[in-house]
């Protein structure tokens, strides 16, 4: 298993699937290895991206062991094993570490009462069965769970598996000031996500990188280069660069992303499961417009120079 | 398989573990045996009082087999499959139906954007993959999914595998009118459920009776036996008679009918997996108290005279 | 103003229209001599029964002068306040104390990121504006504001004017042991609502009487009777011997209950504001029918003996 | 009374209050009258951004005296008069017309069973007693309530005072494609908001302007300007250009806006009413930097040149 540290970029690959909803594990195959290429510093699976709501067991096993093989070591795999019961969530993790996942992301479950005492024992249950680090992901949209910056901050202290924040809780900014001003000393690292949509203003905060699913990592991993430099001037300029790219992406649905995924030549098909919605015509053609004006003359199938 | 009419009383099971919260199978064969004994129409098992969004598939697999077996033939077995996501659904009711249940119970899943159109192909794409008989749930308090009459009428009229709605969406006395006057002469029936709360009520409306987890079905056998000789009368009293009970019983929270059940004899331990709440003692004594007051003299180890 | 002690039954009003919407200031006033006249210990004006989600500032005015004229200082009148800014929670607050509320009624109102600290400045804001007590209404029902158990009581221990806590969050009767544990010597009563549909529990529990809008409060007077006398035995019989009457009217939908005190010859008209529903025919019918079973031969106009 | 249609820029304008929380209307009146000066086809006042929901009906009043007399004829002022109850939402938007106001902006509120029928008549009712158009907004972040589009293909068929969509349901560009190909021949035009995030696409997509608080409507007014001689290269450009503020203004949370109006000289505080939170020094000053960095060498006090 590759070691880990929670810095720099983090792609959430998205689950590919054939046109009849199986699962396409050649095409994640190669995703994987895609990024291992581009120097990524590891790949998250089976998130909300990943439609991981939408999965079976057996999936997601095959889906770990698939990307643990085709990053044969070379970047760590983090695999999504939130579930509704702690439970749950604590044998998906264990197998997941038992096939070679690096880490684990984990979210809470929204429950009818909300109670932070039982998310912090769900978080403390899933960490004493499980000798791998831990991912958690604040993310409310969809979860409908909204952790306050104390909870996070005593899951950091009192949870010594706890590694890494992956916040999205808008506005983001402000949370990752406070969350840093309390981490204090611990060894623990916040990366934004949401598309990337506040990557700059969230780097600017001091964001240790990304994990997020934004199709061109190639750009993410230029920020947070700039950001080690600490030229933020240069991170605001390639933020600037392609926000137009981050906003339309990052907008709700799966199914914009599998599409660039799939014009990236990464997977065969950007079909979504049900319920999701698949891309319509007119939409997919806006988006291949807007690629061809952010990327003038660019072969999107390779890594792009950034 | 046994055959299923959906008339009468199905008892929603909960399901046992040990105090470590491990599958405890004795136990809940115990139980299924025992509801047979005492003359049900069928058991329905892993609904949301089965804590089913707790438990792995593998599990599932467990319990359905468990059940089917101590069922025998005698009853049948309905199997709660609801997922978040179609194809998992229709995986999950495809194994129910292999391993020989006679009926899924299926709830739609909340969406981030309601859209019943996506509901009603949910159900159609479910239903397109298995042969066995549907149970509609409708259960807006544990699901957040509002379906509207006319949805459910169009579940009705277009899914020929449709052939039972579990009304649990409040106030449900005029919405099982609604839906009767709806359904016509389509061999549909209503149950309700909410613990019989609201039992006398609804089989009045013409429910044809409950799939519900009282842990009394005794009760609920008198009731629907008096409902069918048209007399509302002993309807009304014998629930009259036993309405604090279910009042108590069906507060939320699985832990309070569990420790019922294992008062009955039925379930070795009243354990809840987290993150659900296990009974409190003060609680549990009063659960005790009002049994004595209810069913004075009675041993509830064994089948209770109604 | 009449002062007031929280213990007791205290009636949730309707608010009646006439049948185009208007307010029927006759009729409230018919209702509020009604309940003098039968010794309740208050009574609480424009709270969600009294549907005050759908009431302009000049109309709360109007209500609680009208209520307040027509209490003529024989029992306090206490105002539902509940807005979902603070600064208007407030200044309602005070208009009732000017127009001689004994006491305010107020919730938290839901925002989009639920905040513990926000909702205690919530009340201690608007404590600092008046000068009469404070009900705390827990209610997540309507207001899907979760409140944790902590939170209230750093209310009752902070805030001196808190005198009361209304607990309508389900299960109620641990949570009323919780918090009757954690008030100590603070002279803050709890009151039950939710229609009295867990009345004896509650009492059982220690809580201190009702607010709550069951349309026969002599039931409640009853109840609260034999609980200060320690006579449990006493109040589960009352209680077990309306309760088919209490489920049935309790659950949702304001029209049923206008219904009653229509029938109850209270008010002139059972007209509920959109988008509220009104009662329907066959609804109207069946509850005429529980009427008569449960009440034989009483004329309902009157007080009715318990 | 201006008369109004729908097209163009409709800047949606912050509450001003001093310090204390009390109404600033002299700084409502600077800024209308600013509003004015630069151009823009309207404005729209007591929306969710001027915090309607913290608003007596009084202030509401006085809120629109204050903008109709800042006007002064030279723009229409459209009011947000959404209120929980259909009545009140009518009485409001009766006085709006009353006092001058050119139309009424309407979101239809959250009830605990979502019915597409009751939104129907809601709409349908208000309309009845005005006689000034509707701006139906679709905000489900804010409102909770998800419209299907035909619900409001229904709302511009059947309600001719029904005059322009604000939509705000994301993702927008195909709602707002399928909402144009459903319009057909009836003029009602479609603004998008959600503070421009999505402004080019929406533009692109035939959205026919802006009803949002953006607080540099000047550049919203050259969007609208490229966007109606067909030049969506311009439009893209602009758009670009502008798009980090776009983005980091249009987080959750009014004070961000408000602390831009201020810096811009138009009103005289950014305080905002509990429970909403204040801007903290951090965000104020990474606020500045932003505004240093996309506005160099401008003085934001005066119209900016795009």
């Amino acid at each position: 298993m590759a070691s880990v540290t929670f810095k720099g970029v983090f792609p959430i690959l998205v689950t590919p699937f054939d046109d009849h909803g199986n699962l396409d594990l050649e095409s994640f195959d190669r995703m994987v290895r895609f990024m291992a290429d581009i120097g990524v510093n590891g790949v998250t699976i089976i998130g909300v991206l990943g439609e991981s709501n939408r999965m079976l067991d057996a999936e997601r096993e095959q889906l770990i062991k698939t990307a643990v093989d085709a990053a044969d070591g070379r970047i760590p795999v983090i695999a999504g094993t939130s579930y509704s019961g702690t439970r749950a969530t604590l044998e998906l993790s264990r197998m997941a570490e038992s096939l070679g996942a690096a880490g684990v992301m984990v979210t809470p479950s929204r429950e009818s009462v909300p109670n932070e005492d039982r998310i912090f024992e769900f978080f403390q249950q899933v960490a004493e069965g499980i000798s791998i680090p831990i991912v958690v992901q604040d993310h409310p949209a969809s979860t409908q769970v909204h952790m306050s910056v104390s909870l996070i901050l005593r899951l950091v202290r009192e949870i010594p598996l706890v590694a890494c924040i992956k916040e999205e809780a808008v506005p983001t900014p402000p949370r990752i000031t406070a969350l840093l001003n309390g981490i204090g000393d611990r060894a623990v690292t916040i990366l934004t996500g949401l598309g990337a949509l506040y990557g700059a203003f969230d780097l600017a905060r001091g964001a240790h990188g990304f994990m997020t699913g934004f199709a061109f990592p190639e750009v993410l991993l230029a920020l947070v280069r700039s950001a080690k430099n600490k030229d933020f001037d240069a991170v605001h300029d390639i933020y600037h660069r392609y926000l137009p790219l981050i906003v339309y992406e990052q907008q709700p649905g799966v199914a914009l992303r599998k599409e660039i995924f799939r014009l990236r030549g990464l997977i065969a098909s950007s079909y979504v499961r049900h319920p999701g919605a698949n891309i319509d015509p007119t939409t997919a053609d806006h988006l291949k417009s807007l690629l061809h004006k952010m990327l003038p003359g660019m072969d999107i199938t390779r890594p792009i120079e950034v």
